[in-house]
């Protein structure tokens, strides 16, 4: 397994910063805000939508969803380089910690949160 | 480039969905919920350090943190998956915008919007 | 007009902070990260069930609800007085300006953005 | 005590729903995810600056702030109305209960959270 797509966004978000002298902005503290005002965004053009709508959205649409999911997903990346974590080693063990937190047996077809599980 | 790193996230995550009956769960408007949820729990560590503590996290705090941005990770994943949209692509589509946004000459060193660059 | 309710909690949460010495954690800065979290905290309640659902709460549920509710009030409610802005005030010139925006008219029965309008 | 400030807010958003038949929209998922975005809205406006910068805004900014803030404040009075939930009642309640929480002797000047208290 390679990661090359994130390691080409590593890259090209140090030089971003370092060409315009922003690294003294990008503290983990203002990165995780930037990050969660992405998110925001992102929930904006869901908000009034109906489940189903959600599911269809026209091209028009889906290119600023897209972008707006582009922007996390930078932020989250660069968030991660600053801090040194690997973020597809901790996103499988987070799956893998899940799949211990939700049996199968258990969470099939429910929506409860795992406290809730019996 | 190839982006194993993310495929085999998205494999997992129908997976996982599958297993347990979750897909009718996973509309575009819960999935963005789900993810800022997550982003917001991100803020909550870093909320009362200042942005130098930010920077220096002890291994068990920062462990925390990785699972957290795991947890943003698999979402925008799982999302990108449920709309049919390649992050990576947009991600870089979305750098080549930003460069154009915030020019080097006129960026440089300042934490001004691009709206307030001249 | 009078804005006892929220005045109440100003001078309560005035009182709390100056107890225990937080006020130099309190910065705008600090206190839109915890609002945002807070808010984050909210969405997890709603995040997985359906619209009609999120309206029959139980009491219980509705209970925690109600707290993640105070959460958000009293995080905007010291960063009002911390930045010196009265919230009452703003929200009535929010209202009319929101009244602008979306004629009657022309919104009536849409779930669209004032962008969207014609 | 009286609370006409938020009362006032109440019936106002009531009938700004009514006039627009916008009731079928406000679901209390659906409002939590327009707070959500809001607070994501406020986030954005401090991301980048250093938490002094943060304490003093010039005017400008300050009014967009507290429009922000009123956006939060009209999804948080709209969805507690919604739902039934008394604000002032919870928020009171929730004061008393942090109070435990945190008390005086050991928080006092340190900005961990009660789990870490000691």
């Amino acid at each position: 397994m390679t990661t090359t797509g994130l390691k080409t966004l590593v890259l090209e978000l140090r030089k971003f910063a370092k060409d315009r002298d922003w690294e003294q902005f990008h503290s983990p503290k203002n990165l995780s805000m930037a990050l969660s005002a992405e998110a925001g965004e992102l929930l904006e053009h869901f908000q009034w939508l109906s489940e189903p709508e959600s599911s269809r959205l026209d091209e028009s649409k889906k290119l600023e969803v897209s972008f707006e999911m582009a922007d996390i997903l930078l932020y989250l990346v660069r968030l991660a380089d600053v801090l040194e974590i690997d973020l597809i080693d901790a996103s499988l063990k987070k799956i893998s910690l899940n799949q211990k937190k939700y049996p199968i047996a258990l969470s099939k077809g429910t929506n409860k949160k795992y406290t809730g599980l019996k």
